[in-house]
């Protein structure tokens, strides 16, 4: 089956509006497919497209059936191969008016486009082998990123990074299944052994590598999703305070996520260039009730999913009385002791009693939450608290649950070669493995893929990408 | 002072985006300025722009000033005057993401472009000659225009209809003042009486077309605002069922207009290509209790505002004591008589009863706004009976209340002049009312303006265009 049958493209013209929703100064038109030229001839009165060289603009009016005029416009032509799609693509780019951006459309279909599915110019793009799967799939990340760090792991992917690295991981699985079939072919001569360590040392290698990928999932998804940091104290330390106070002037980049309980308010903001997804609990203390016992429980569970950890404690009341179970469940995670109410009370007998409680190094601030007083020295702390190197380098990083997914299963894959080699498994068997191994990583970059799955992915993007 | 100078404009470089606001797939921020090659030039790998020829477009990469990639875009040289603004002008098409489209306008400022103001980009168009203002006016039109008659009308202007109209009102009035100095020249020559005939002539003709113009607002009014309609009758009529009947598929698009009142609910909806604005009433019937008689004043005052009335008639209960009032409002508009609530009773009594009391031709239609029945021919009746011959035709339609306030004034002096005619004004006299005259039409295309107004006028605009 070739790819353009497994991408469920059957030749037509697509068209859609690609800019933004809405109205505007210009919205652009785009029209992607064999026919692209020729249908939007039939609605242009300018100069004759099939005269008009690939990459150059030009001024003229676009016509509904009647003749009557939509728009003026300005359209651009690129012919294939060169064009985002790989097809012939013209580009209509109209006032933004709702009213011509729909009558365009329409008038386009009319004259014999097809109204373009979620994702569908990039889908192309990907069958026209423009792009492999990770690099379309970067494209819809590229849209989506809301902070620095999100949009350079983005990028890079969308350049190619990743698509290079998981090439030099086949092109060394590849080496591997021919030197076991150098193996199988020269099997009776006892060549084996010699063969084997280079083999192994080569498994070991992708091994590696592949679990480094994987690894990275970790640091994509905080910085795809936000780094998850939960406020936790005892009651009325003023950590909603505090999380208002850390969302303050950020707010005009702040969305909202509603919590799954009402107990657990989530908010996001970037800060530093980071996505930080702030996770304000339910005061922690000893408890009989019920009710309250449960928010208290899921208090440790959003400690769980945190990365930081931030402390908070009334300087006024200093109450350290839960800090052994609060320090129990934070155990392997950053965490920053947060000194809370400094303008009640700026005698920090707390502070003293917090460093015996402490583990060494852990950062003790004083702040007001209320007053606003020191927030912005907590917040540099808890941008250098999260960073994570990763995010500035041009290593790749995984934010794809799919890609993570598939590299798991890769990494059981040549792991189970390399148990294989060690209880010296036969060449065909170990073939086996190795050829799954190359199976999922095909899966990432969409050399090995179902309708299925290409459906799914291109489903999430926004019509007229 | 030239029209730079009056327009504001420094001679710098401005930036902004120019699509609707959101995320999208593509974004294009537009740049336009005697600097716009060398400040993009600051933030853009790929080919030397100033080595692009004008009307092409290119692939590369945004950079931010450190040299971080922000994004692979195509960008599009217009170099003077060969553009929308007639300055030099480079359009970047991005990947529309948020964070993108901030990035790349935050670095195009550090690089020394200043972000545009609403309308700037038009502004500075009118300002370089390459539209007057009514046009420039009418690009704000286009982007906002609802429906295909707004639409139309809103091209007719932009393409410059209207200022060719007002140009050969102008060159007209030129002619008058021109034939008025040959009479002053030759005055002791007793040259009056020939010349003042052919004036007087001119005058009336000048009249006349402005008196068109200044009329057509009423129309022009109502295609750009919605042709108000409203809806009358007895109260328990079916008044709001008819209403939400009208709307009902249309509802997508449809936008709620807050009434000023709590008692007049109005809404509009496109039906055959042009706006209606319903305008729902408190029931009419004979009231003591004050504050129902101000409800019902309300609605007399509806009907005044109204180009057509649709006046419900319950068949059940065909009460019709209140027609005589109802009929005395509707003077001179437009009237339509439904029968409503025929799921209940299909024998139309009622329909004789209002022939009676109806003027002659009235139409009289019989639906169940409860059930829909019969709804469609009524719409399909008042897309009839609203219909406005000028708003396919390709007469110039004035929409906007400054134009119309202009005509009027430049109606009134040329309406002095033809009076100082009769009366045999002397010709300096007349002189000066044609020169008012041809000031307020100047007002129009913007020949005679002032900066406040350019002001007022575009900062209606969005920003970007």
């Amino acid at each position: 089956m070739n790819i353009t049958e497994l991408t469920g493209l059957t030749g037509d013209t697509i068209c859609a509006v690609s800019t933004p929703q809405g109205r505007g100064g210009i919205a652009i038109i785009r029209v992607s497919g064999p026919q692209a030229l020729s249908i939007v001839q039939r609605r242009w009165q300018g100069k004759a497209l099939d005269s008009i060289k690939s990459h150059t603009v030009h001024l003229g009016r676009l016509v509904d059936a009647d003749g009557e005029i939509l728009d003026q416009a300005v359209l651009t032509v690129y012919r294939a191969p060169n064009s985002f799609t790989g097809e012939d693509v013209v580009e209509l780019a109209c006032h933004g008016s709702m009213w011509i951006q729909q009558q365009v459309v329409q008038t386009l279909i009319d004259a014999g486009c097809r109204h373009a599915t979620a994702g569908e110019f990039t889908r192309r793009a990907f069958a026209n082998g423009r792009m492999d799967l990770s690099q379309a799939e970067a494209v819809a990340d590229v849209i989506e990123a809301q902070s620095r760090a999100a949009h350079h792991v983005a990028m890079n992917q969308m350049r190619g990074r990743y698509s290079d690295e998981l090439k030099a991981l086949r092109d060394k699985l590849l080496h591997f299944t021919a030197l076991i079939e150098l193996e199988l072919d020269f099997g009776e001569e006892d060549v084996t052994f010699a063969d084997r360590s280079e083999v192994t040392a080569l498994a070991h290698e992708i091994h590696t590598s592949i679990t480094r990928l994987a690894d990275s999932y970790r640091d994509g998804n905080a910085i795809k999703g936000g780094i998850p940091v939960a406020i936790v104290g005892q009651t009325n330390a003023g950590k909603s305070t505090l999380l208002n106070a850390l969302l303050g002037d950020e707010r005009a980049l702040v969305s909202n996520i509603h919590g799954t309980t009402r107990d657990t308010i989530e908010d996001t903001v970037v800060m530093g260039g980071t996505l930080f997804r702030f996770i304000d609990t339910a005061g922690i203390r000893q408890s009989s009730d019920a009710v309250e016992r449960m928010g208290i429980e899921r208090s440790w569970q959003a400690i769980d999913k945190a990365s930081l950890v931030l402390w908070v404690v009334d300087v006024t009341s200093a109450d350290t009385s839960m800090a052994r179970d609060i320090m129990a469940h934070c155990s392997g995670k950053a965490l920053i002791a947060v000194l809370n109410k400094t303008d009640l009370d700026d005698d920090f007998a707390a502070r003293s009693e917090l460093n015996d409680l402490l583990p060494q190094d852990t950062p003790v601030v004083a702040i007001s939450a209320k007053s606003d007083s020191d927030v912005e020295a907590l917040r540099d702390l808890i941008v250098k608290t999260a960073f994570m190197p990763s995010m500035d380098s041009d290593a790749v990083i995984v934010t794809n649950a799919r890609h993570y997914q598939a590299l798991t299963r890769a990494r059981d894959a040549i792991a189970r070669a390399i148990d294989g080699l060690d209880s010296g498994l036969s060449g065909d068997l170990l073939d086996q493995d190795i050829r799954e191994c190359l199976h999922w990583l095909g899966e990432i970059t969409g050399e090995i893929t179902t309708d299925n799955i290409l459906g799914e992915i291109f489903s999430h993007f926004c019509v007229g990408k």
